[in-house]
């Protein structure tokens, strides 16, 4: 085809999308089309497009993953499986029990979960049948769980991955699919008690997995809501303020306050008095001032949230975590379903790389360079009543470990100090010096298996002896049993030991023996 | 509105839908228009069918898990982490590193990959971005982790779960999202090595579950292919004829041969020639028989199938693993990628529940009844080469776990023996019999959590012994620490053994210690 017959075709086509939409548009808004013949029409034209080749044949293949996602490699698996393993011992230690869910769940169980985040959910293509969304968190899926099966009490963990069409920020640790770690306990109990739990149990897997200096921010929703409330701020207007003050962390408070008022039109007033408020952190101090607060004390709800925050940090003390934990104003979080106490923690470390993108600072509760938040939670209590046919409630407070920014930065340290990362578990090789050994090797190997020892043996018919001793060094293998002529002769096996090079003639009857001895310590 | 109104409205609007199938049909096909313009009036038409309300308003949420899902309880958690651990175990006794990988891939990854299955794909809906798939295995993932890093020699397991749009049969374990248990080998070996590695990780897997006897049938490609030459099949239908044989575990041999010749058109001389073959089931005697028989020998690509069963027999035997394993002429296995050796391991158990659907018997290579098909894989020698934009090949070999059937028969041994299974690991339960001690109660368990004993408290302020006392019976936790006014005058605890109702005093100084020993086997 020309130019010119090109061009013609396209304006033409042009033209004709043209018309379709106005006679498509025009028509069904005005008279009152039905949504199951919108669903026959665009599976029409969807089989058009599927004739037409799919991408007008322009495309060539990318050898890539998703936007946002990320493979991990056997070495960045062994990290994971240490951080899992530190996450998962706490879990138990405090007496959880775990569950799974679907990857996917009907879409409606998701709508009307997350406020403004809900544009951020990845949906399944409408292949006929329900339709499906990639799960946001693991916390709407576990109250979707406790509604369905009827369950009051529970202490579980979840660990599974999450989806969020978000903007990516892969080397901070920012991902489309991302790993999240949560604890909860649902059950009406006597105040603050499981809350307590929940912050202390961050603070032992933050302690554990060594990652320098942190802090957990605590506040109420009902703290907030009373502030919006003495403040003047419009009853409907509370979230969409909520979800300003939300960012706080990642923008100084001039910024946050001009979204107040010239984007959202809240008074200047109210907003000055939300800023008096905001900059304030403390612990039961300072929850005992507010108290006092001649405005705070005027709502209702801002003094119940007080007195629990009170509660809540001498559950703390005895708990032993209130060196880390700050009472702080400013703390929102984005999600539309926390009823009560909420919380968030940040590590702050000066000089991490990672940190400088991540804080423009002024954020009046954050003296500290933050590399980000790395956990957060609240308390849930409406959750579970929204998926119950009768709205029974179940009273559900909990957290989640974000681990990615944990990996990140647990990759970036093993990295900085060259840490030698074994990726298997292998304790012997088994290995020959000379030609024709394989079936040899095969046997030997067949019984060490047989005994359950971790072994291994190449698969060429004559590896060259230093390629076997090589692949010990490269993978950290402890040791080598080496069959030769003689040592078949004599019913023994030369065990080499890789570190030290010494070898010694093992008899076959206590070479099982042998091994586990010297590789029990690992 | 009246009964007449709506019933103009509802005419009126199905003839405007007739309207627009026709102008937006006839004129597309007709005139050329693009994809891009397609891909706009549908985005249109989804747009106004949000507007009308999603669906007619005729709908009411249901409160479930998507279909052909399903959520893991504790109970079914625990016995899914033993399963695993055994797997993992082998797995990693035989050198594998691990690695993991995104749940969607580019769909255009997975296109071309799976044969006429590609239809039970699940597609990502197109929200602009990248068009995307949920993974329909590990394998292809791995395949193209593979290319993309360049990586010519790994041995690694993965596991993760799977998406495929099957019609779900959840009784007898086929579901939707199922985990699959990977184990492969990639790199340029000599012979049959690996792939018999795989065979004896199957019998270990296998046999460690615990799930009675099993047989793992073998058979090689080329050998089909071969098959299907000499016995006078056109080369164009090998594929198709291929997957009718795959039917021969569900269906007996006249309605396989049905479907060759009324529906795929194969001669009858043809399919009574391969009915004769797909009866053979034996060991390294059936090859060297075969490869002797006057058809079969004529085909080159059987003989250097035939050539590697019987190298691949004798690994088996030096890795004792021959009593389970049979040549089977029968199986062919669904998936396009397999280039050289393929195997499917089947439990065979009389009389379990979950078999009798499974099987119409009648498939001539096999006597006793299966409940089905647990472990599969092959040689996939051309798959990673599909990926590399050179075409560079990397041989692999590997093997899927199947444990969503493992899962169903080990729940209904645990239900059929009524075992007792523990879902939380905890050790000790802080109580007390008098009131307001919870500050002493809470105060003991950070005791016991800084030193890493697993440790529960009740949330209540003032719980009853009898209830305290319960929940340990319930969830089997061996010890209870009881705290009372004159224990802790004393400064000591008394310690109680739920299974024998002992009571002793132990004094504080000691209690850390005397837990771990009481619960050291656990």
């Amino acid at each position: 085809m020309n130019m010119f017959g090109m061009f013609a075709v396209r304006t033409r086509s042009a033209m004709v999308g043209f018309q379709i939409a106005n006679c498509v548009q025009s028509r069904c808004s005005l008279m009152g089309i039905t949504v199951a013949q919108i669903d026959k029409e665009v599976a029409k034209l969807l089989e058009l497009k599927a004739q037409l080749g799919g991408d007008d044949g322009k495309h060539q293949f990318v050898l890539k993953t998703a936007k946002g996602t990320r493979d991990y490699n056997p070495k960045q698996m062994a990290i994971r499986e240490k951080v899992f393993n530190t996450i998962i011992s706490c879990f138990k230690r405090h007496g959880a029990e775990t569950i799974d869910t679907p990857v996917f769940e009907l879409k409606e169980t998701l709508t009307g979960k997350y406020g403004e985040d809900s544009k951020l959910i990845y949906d399944l293509k409408d292949q006929g049948g329900e339709l499906l969304s990639l799960r946001y968190d693991l916390t709407v899926p576990f109250a979707r769980y406790l509604a369905m099966n009827k369950i009051t009490n529970i202490k579980r963990y979840h660990i599974a991955k999450v989806y969020r069409r978000d903007n990516p920020a892969m080397t901070r640790g920012r991902y489309r699919e991302f790993y999240q770690c949560d604890f909860d306990i649902a059950g009406q109990y006597d105040g603050m008690v499981p809350d307590a739990e929940c912050l202390r149990i961050v603070h032992e897997i933050l302690s554990e997995l060594d990652l320098g200096d942190f802090r957990i921010k605590v506040n109420d929703r009902r703290i907030l809501d009373g502030m919006f409330a003495v403040s003047g701020v419009p009853d409907d207007m509370f979230r969409t303020i909520c979800s300003t003050v939300d960012k706080l962390d990642k923008m100084p408070w001039e910024d946050v306050k001009r979204e107040m008022v010239n984007e959202k039109g809240l008074s200047e007033e109210a907003a000055d008095q939300i800023g008096k408020y905001v900059s304030m952190q403390g612990g039961m101090d300072l929850a005992e001032r507010l108290l006092q607060d001649h405005k705070m004390s005027q709502s209702k709800q801002a003094c119940a949230g007080l007195s629990d925050i009170k509660l809540l940090f001498s559950y703390l003390q005895l708990f032993q975590v209130t060196d880390k934990v700050v009472f702080d104003l400013s703390l929102a979080r984005g999600l539309d379903y926390y009823t009560g106490v909420i919380y968030e923690a940040v590590l702050s470390q000066p000089g991490v790389q990672s940190s400088s993108n991540e804080v423009q600072n002024g954020s009046p509760a954050d003296e500290c360079i933050s590399v980000g938040s790395v956990a957060g939670g609240g308390r849930y209590d409406g959750l579970v009543g929204m998926f119950d046919p009768n709205g029974k409630k179940v009273p559900c407070v909990g957290v989640s470990i974000g681990i990615e920014r944990i990996f990140s930065f647990m990759e970036q340290k093993a990295e900085a100090l060259a840490l030698k990362i074994r990726t298997t578990e292998v304790q012997v090789m088994v290995a020959s010096a000379q030609k024709n050994l394989m079936e040899e090797r095969l046997k030997l190997v067949t019984e060490l298996w047989n005994a359950g020892i971790k072994a291994e043996v190449m698969y060429k018919r004559n590896p060259k002896l230093l390629s076997q001793l090589q692949h010990c060094e490269d993978s950290g293998i402890p040791l080598v049993a080496i069959l030769g002529e003689q040592e078949l002769k004599d019913g023994v096996v030369k065990l080499r030991v890789v570190a030290t090079r010494e070898e010694v003639d093992i008899s076959r009857a206590t070479l099982i023996e042998e091994i586990r001895r010297r590789t029990s310590e690992a």
